[in-house]
């Protein structure tokens, strides 16, 4: 007997399934009803639903059965975990799949790095699709290792679980037309694209859904989502650390209902996952919110699996994966179990990390006068920080400066702000302001800087900033708040200057220790260091700084330190 | 400038479009929204809803603006036209795509027949799609000219503008495991497959679902239509000349509203597209009983594409094709303009036919001799007809027996039906009766006759049958409505025997004629030659006639004339 007549033959009710989920309240994502129905799996697979026996039995005893949570797109990188312990940290969540864009790890190893974090993946109870990075460097402002190529993205939309092309951050460049961007987008397997388009209205958004474009995730207002819907791009909601958009755009999903929007996490911390759970979370925040449980579940589980085209994911049906979650109530959606493929995932094997991903970070030495920030006048561009966004304002701020030279006032909350190229110890760094972050005193600097993940660094005295650079480079990447001189804390992440090699306790411990220190040097928002490294991103409005120099994203141009 | 750029420079109103649809109210078919706005075409493609200007400005007027209607399954040949007069027929009408399941042309030609059909549809203004036909011979019990083997459907699947699999009706043979049709749906392209289960319910739905079939078009009642959409499937609504389930079904829609529901047409008489309408007439009429316009049109238009994958079709967004229609009101839905990729759809060139497909019908002589049906009792199986569907009775009913042998008897409405293979002139025929048709005198026949096409006559009496038959093979192929050895009307079918090679006001009289002749012979349903052709079809309960004798479709097994 193959596997289908296997499969069919449990379906009739001729064989006994592998697995029975009994008695539960199954929930049909096609006609938003709860069935009250067995589930008959094998070989991983659903093969009924309906009154099923089975060699084993799993009693539901009226809790509601719903499909694993599926993340519409995230980077793995930002939680700093090896793929292991992200699996430890996120099954217990109910997410049994993620569509990962890697292009963290892609701006530091090239496609070498992808190809390996696809293959540390292939074996995980957590299914892990992928994105081929599309645009790396994300802008002509920022230094990666290397570019990836047209080719290395062939190669890489020709793996498996590689399912198109990640989200297409040049939207100026798709916009205006630029030949480089549309050549990536005519690319075998680019037919599925994700967008990137904080901002874009109008005929700009047009632009860009003509290029066939088809998703968003960077909406933050109704009307971005709006347009974005009736152009006829998927809505992906995101709640990432420091960019909360859901409660922003759940007014859509009354309004419209939940067609073509789905939930996506993009850029979580560790410790935020520990504190507030994952797609989960998102899914129990749209429900406390008044969305109907049906819809909200829709938008975690069977439409991220429609907008990424994954035919077998996303429900509880015939032939559909047996990713299953029994969940006890529908306010909480903390699962009491979950099956990945039908089973519970059990022992997770230990990433293997081979040593070429370790030896990444290469600084040519900094002392505190390669952070001289002379100037002719008083007034300097200042970056202005938005509580909980990744977008940030254009400001013009009078520095202290002292000596023909403008240096951080914690006074005026204007704080130095730079970046150092750490791929090929280059030496090319460049220099600006903070305004809004409320840091006292000390430094604090990071290895994740998106998206090139040179070292940013920010801080109250030169002496800090060079001190907290040197105590990166020692560690081969991470994060690290210093004072007078010393380390407060630190979170090594020795992986590609990404990742932690540790388990997951000590990395939301080391996570949390470095958040809590950066508040105790004064830092005013939530997340201090993902607000850090999304300073570096020079494709999100409106000012931001990479080793070439502060970038006004809107004109998408280099502008210089004065006015 | 590459059309891409060119595309992306309408978009941003940088450049003027080929054509601008100003001043009317666009269907967003994803926000089920009524906007007001211009749609710029370039290329035949939407390149922007907004506020456009152009070189050729169409001044919509406050009319709807809603995208080509789609016809999710049809099958081209049972309109009895070439398809250029296919496409004067239904363009007016708003349909300008359709997917065909040609297994018609299939039966009769092989896969030859299918590659002319791809090809003499290429350049027509009316978009076809195809479905490799799945199951040539529907059933072991039928007698195509030659069955269709894995690689004739691995070489169609591999043409540009097939789209999988079509229909899988061997319903029992999937559900059972037949590894012969289950190797078909494991072909490279077969992830995408169309059902067939007709009454198909409970563990044998989740079976035939489990085998990653994902839609049906022969669901009857809110029963079976609910059944399906919640296993996962799509529920194609099919409103056929002779099977018309859209007022039965409606009722889903309003409980569960318009998604993964999606309209198709199935088989249509020419006549009945003229007097009726076509896919905008399925519209037409849930609107009229109370489904919302714009869920009605989703059904029509974004749904089918959906289902089919195709994802540039069935919407008025940026980078849709732009298929446009301009509806004057939400009620008749008989557009008065009708843009296909942007053009108003001008000569049709005339398909050519090549002298191979006209040389089809080969049958050994038949007297009336052959048709006699020696009993011993006087009890005999007899299909029942039901009004308006496909679906038939197996009934007993007491015939008049002369001479040891049943004959037609007007008198208790049972007359004799015949199938004749007409293919390879092999003289094999199959007799049985038909109760309920009200036929009193003359005989009907077709060379249309589902699924092989082999020749099905009914009649009054033997010499009538006999006579149509030497008819039909006179003229090649066709349908014809004999009475005392002299023709009341016909419609000569030279092309495969199932397609006419005249304009379409030809065959629709003709069409017509051979309706109201056999209504005047007797016949009472509305659909004389379409039930006629039906009634050879072994996989639609209950009781058939093939070739090789009487099918009892529930039980999948020939049985005698005699209980």
């Amino acid at each position: 007997m193959t596997p289908l007549q296997r499969r069919l033959a449990v379906a009739r009710g001729d064989e006994p399934a592998d697995l029975v989920v009994r008695g539960g309240r199954v929930l049909s994502v096609f006609t938003r009803e709860w069935l009250e129905a067995d589930v008959a799996v094998v070989d991983g697979v659903v093969a009924g639903v309906g009154s099923y026996g089975g060699r084993e039995v799993r009693e539901a005893g009226g809790r509601y059965v719903v499909p694993g949570f599926i993340d519409a797109h995230m980077h793995l990188e930002s939680v700093k975990l090896l793929v292991d312990e992200l699996a430890r940290l996120v099954l217990p969540l109910g997410t049994t799949a993620v569509v990962a864009d890697p292009h963290e790890i892609a701006n530091v190893l090239g496609s070498d790095g992808v190809h390996w974090l696809h293959d540390a993946s292939a074996a995980l109870p957590l299914e892990v699709f992928f994105m081929a990075p599309s645009c790396v460097p994300a802008s002509v402002f920022e230094s990666p290792r290397r570019p990836l190529a047209l080719g290395d993205l062939e190669a890489l939309m020709r793996r498996r679980r590689v399912l198109g092309l990640a989200e297409m951050m040049n939207f100026p460049g798709v916009i205006g037309g630029d030949p480089a961007e549309l050549e990536k987008l005519e690319l075998e397997g680019a037919e599925h694209v994700d967008g990137h388009a904080p901002g874009v209205l109008g005929a700009s958004l047009q632009a860009y859904a003509a290029a066939g474009i088809r998703s968003d995730h960077e909406a933050l207002t109704v009307e971005e989502g709006r347009e974005r819907l009736r152009a006829g791009m998927w809505l992906l909601i995101r709640e990432a650390s420091m960019a909360r958009n859901l409660r922003a755009l759940l007014p859509l999903v009354s309004e419209y209902g939940p067609w073509r929007i789905a939930f996506c996490t993009d850029d979580r911390d560790p410790d935020d996952i520990a504190d507030n759970g994952h797609v989960n979370g998102m899914v129990r925040d749209a429900v406390a919110a008044g969305i109907e449980p049906a819809d909200a579940l829709l938008m975690a589980t069977l439409h991220p699996a429609e907008w990424h085209g994954l035919r077998t994911h996303g429900a509880v049906a015939p032939g559909y994966v047996a990713d299953l979650l029994l969940l006890p109530d529908l306010e909480s959606f903390v699962p009491d179990v979950v099956l990945k493929r039908g089973r519970t995932p059990e022992e997770i094997p230990r990433a293997e990390v081979p040593e070429w991903v370790r030896q990444t970070v290469r600084i040519a030495p900094v002392d505190a006068a390669d952070l001289a920030a002379p100037v002719t006048g008083g007034a300097v561009r200042a970056i202005g920080l938005v509580e909980d966004q990744v977008v940030t304002e254009a400001l013009v701020r009078d520095a202290l400066v002292v000596d023909g030279r403008a240096v951080s006032d914690p006074g005026r909350d204007l704080v130095k702000l730079a970046v150092v190229e750490r791929h090929l110890a280059t030496g090319r760094l460049g220099i600006g302001f903070v305004s809004g972050s409320g840091l006292q005193k000390g430094a604090l600097a990071s290895t994740v800087a998106h998206d090139a993940h040179n070292l940013v660094v920010v801080g109250a005295t030169d002496e800090d900033m060079t001190f907290a650079i040197a105590r990166l480079a020692e560690l081969g990447g991470g994060i690290v708040a210093v004072e007078g001189g010393r380390v407060v804390a630190e979170c090594p992440l020795p992986v590609a200057g990404l990742l932690s090699d540790q388990p997951l306790e000590v990395v939301i411990a080391q996570s949390r220790a470095c958040n809590e220190a950066a508040h105790g040097l004064g830092w005013r928002g939530a997340t201090p260091f993902l607000t850090l490294a999304f300073l570096a991103l020079s494709v999100i409005p409106s000012l931001k700084l990479t080793d070439r120099g502060l970038v006004d994203v809107d004109r998408f141009e280099l502008v210089a330190l004065e006015p």
